[in-house]
């Protein structure tokens, strides 16, 4: 369960509050912010602050004076030119912070993009709940044989029951192991009065990788797009681009021109090496080519084919 | 003049709309925004958008769910505690965008802080204006004579006089050979149709480095202080102080319980070294100590009794 | 065993090679170079690679054309002071590589300081190997009583030895239900042929955050000793600090005077606030003081107390 | 003249000194060391330092343990893959500094690369040289008519030799003003004894941007090939672009591999936009299409068509 009860308070106490700004505000953003959009078992993504609109990345570009009020289509324009030509400062000028649940395994992936700014959950100084990622079903998939770092087909049958059955009961025994190390129990109380317990910083090692964890998570717009082209990308591990997803339904919502250009220019399109545009100028004179008359190695001639529906 | 009339107009159209938000809002920093706070003789720093307040610097260190309501004593020690221990990060959840006017040789300064977005107006695609700084008299200082990097005294009299005549006509004779390069006068007319004007990117080199220029400027709360405890210094340059000390300004209005932890902390305190802290020590015990005796080199000694009011 | 044989003879290899260079070199950092330093039960810390030393830093900061070769003496002074007055930007002229053995939830902390470079062992491409980290009897530490983030006493006889117990047979089990999940045993060949193993990406869950990773990890000297300043601290983690340990090893070999110059004006001093110094200074005044009478909080005040020796 | 008598002597000395080093040595660049490559007509670019080379970022790809030491082809198609795939953290395992002498209008685009290092000349704490950039008569372009940010063709005759007098004039007349108001002439002597001099940080403001300053410039292999991407790219101002270049040769002396690899995938492809992708395979399919057909706004279409060579 993502949130319970008095997290559920808590937000909606939250969103029923409105106080008036002069900053620029985005109606379709506010509609969804404070909400979990939940993500895998029990994990979310909620936005939980702004700064900024498309308006605002338009008016870094002009250095102008106001809040880049020209028309719509002039705007859109301009975003999808600074867009195709990876001008990627004014971007930069909007900030999104987000608060995320999700499994260590996956937070160890995450926390690789530098340029955002984090505060995660403590366990050195906390207690952490016991709460694990059990994939679904369609989700336990085998080791794929063409790709070293990727999945293949789905498990089926017994070995998928065994699987889940390890990952539930290692999860149950090494939280059961964790509270008796640190001598406390599910509400705070101590187990046995004789023995002291070990420091938290130190019984966090016995839990596995599968545990949630949660943090706030906060980068500019450029970054954002940046962990969303990596992320939200089909060669992303399936846990962590689900997240990149759920990143995105805001990223629609928060700037709908700077997304849409970001889908037709960064996320949609692909990138022909020097070799690469020199083959596709010879298939569009009408030329028969090759791997090998193009000098492009036969992995790379599979992919550029692949990319050109050939 | 900072703003003309036309950016008056366009400021105060902006100050005039209100709308709804559920995230935090700061009273204090709403009143100055979009306000030019005038700096030297023609810049200015205007607040233009910003994220958070004292509450989410709490919120991140909590990683609470809410936003960090508890009473305002203990967000205020909580606050003193973060700045005292250096605990960093959750200042990294505010962030704050300033547009500012100011001179290239202080724009060359104040860019080697790189933890920061800038958008500056493009001199390679528009034409700059023909603003320089001009120091007031009491500004006009000498080299200072124990410091190879710092001022003394203020030119007097006649030296005073020739200083300003220099610069004012060197910028005007820059200024006008500029206009001549490009062949385009004040109102953009073409000067000489029999010529064609040099390009913009190459002109702008006859330019000295008093002429001012405008960028927008946006970080996080946590590189802000950083840039502040730098810059609004004693030892740093007066043209840039200035700026600094604008922005503490609205750094006051903005996060009020942060900007006295920071004033308190960082601002008005003093490290001690290792062979420092010994020699306090001593003198705490009664005992009389010298530089030599404390293997203190002189000029460190002097920078410590100073600090110490000794 | 931190190293095997096979990596042992490949390290001795590289020892052996030498080749000329008229780039800066460290004779003393040569000596240490590629050798494994341990740290923890099964860790280390290699330096693999360096650029620039002392020189370089003082070279950087008199922009000078040759290595900075002026006297020893003058250069100690001169890093003596940039130290002194946080004049952070000629540090960054030095870069080093280090090679890093350790626990999981080490890397966890480390990773956090984002100013530096990592390449980790992929746990998605590879299967990582059965090896944990077990502490020492004498770090199997209580939790601290006064301070929720660090360790009281150390846990004695049937307690300590039943943490010992859970942490090695929970790791043992975690390890061979991976390989169960993965279908594949410890030379890599198949568990069972009528499973198809589940993806490694997915498997690696189950491991538990004492198992050992290794990444390249290069940052800068400035960056450096920031991440010493905080790591080598007593209020860092035990088993990181260790790690830091080794490293600040590593730094007094490579750049000894700035070594010097940063354990005396960082590591070793204080820094005193506003009201610590006002504080101080009636001290030395020999008035006699409270925590009321300057106003500061008592958790503070006696944290100011300790450090003055009172 | 790029560098005098007595800095030709030092470099000399350096480049006749050489040390046994055990790291990663590169011949071709060995022999690059700190000589200047001449760039505009008084600017160079020296190597001063470099860290690692093709081999490093091998390694730290796979995260091996020695020097990444199987056949070249392997590593080859290694270092393309990874190019190819925007796999860039291993290519941030290398470092190089460089030591630049540049226009200030130059050194004002060069320094919005925020990961990089720099120390630069002082102008508060020194004086400048009286050095100035005057562009070659092939590079005294006019505005371009059809691209606001960019040159069209090159002035001539008697609107040429008014441009250059008019730098060559204001830059003289500026920097005998600059000596005046510092009241210090070439040898460094007073010039005027009853006058004080105006301090060294306001006087500097007198310049014009084309005079020279100098710097140390470092950075990973990764950013430089950032900032390659953008600076050798005919888009970039012409004055920039030819210290890419120069920076380009060392960058083909240091890591051959890597580069190669840029230059096929970086420097010499183009992106399709998923509408320029479906444009390109309707064509394939030997359908005649227009910008309309596709969606894509006639100035993108003109780019594309010219990228496809139609």
């Amino acid at each position: 369960m993502p949130v319970n009860e008095a997290q559920k308070r808590e937000i909606e106490q939250l969103r029923g509050q409105a106080t008036e700004t002069r900053r620029a505000v985005v109606p379709a953003l506010e509609e969804m912010l404070y909400k979990p959009l939940p993500v895998l078992d029990q994990g979310f993504v909620r936005v939980i602050d702004y700064m900024g609109d498309d308006g605002a990345v338009v008016q870094a570009a002009r250095v102008s004076y106001g809040r880049g009020t020209r028309q719509v289509s002039e705007d859109r324009g301009l975003l999808r030119y600074l867009m195709r030509h990876r001008h990627t400062t004014p971007f930069e000028m909007c900030e999104i912070k987000f608060h995320v649940k999700l499994p260590v395994f996956v937070a160890r992936q995450w926390i690789r993009h530098r340029t955002a700014s984090v505060n995660e959950y403590s366990a050195r100084y906390s207690i952490l709940n016991r709460e694990f990622y059990m994939p679904a079903p369609d989700q336990l998939s085998t080791q794929s044989q063409d790709n070293r770092q990727g999945r293949g087909g789905v498990l089926q049958g017994e070995e998928a029951a065994r699987v889940l059955d390890i990952l539930r009961e290692d999860a149950a025994r090494n939280y059961a192991d964790y509270q008796e190390m640190l001598n406390e129990d599910d509400e705070g109380n101590v187990i046995d009065p004789k023995r002291q317990g070990l420091a938290r910083e130190l019984a966090r090692m016995n839990l596995p990788l599968s545990i949630y964890t949660e943090w706030y998570w906060k980068c500019d717009l450029h970054n954002l797009l940046h962990f969303l082209s990596l992320r939200a990308d089909p060669h992303a591990q399936y846990e962590i681009r689900v997240y990149a997803d759920a990143m995105l339904e805001a990223l629609r919502a928060w700037v709908p021109l700077t997304a849409e250009a970001f889908e037709d220019y960064r996320m949609g399109g692909v990138h022909l090496s020097r070799a690469g545009l020199e083959a596709v100028k010879r298939m569009l004179a009408g030329e028969q080519v090759s791997a090998k008359d193009c000098g492009i190695a036969p992995r790379e001639w599979r992919e550029l084919m692949d990319s050109l529906g050939q």
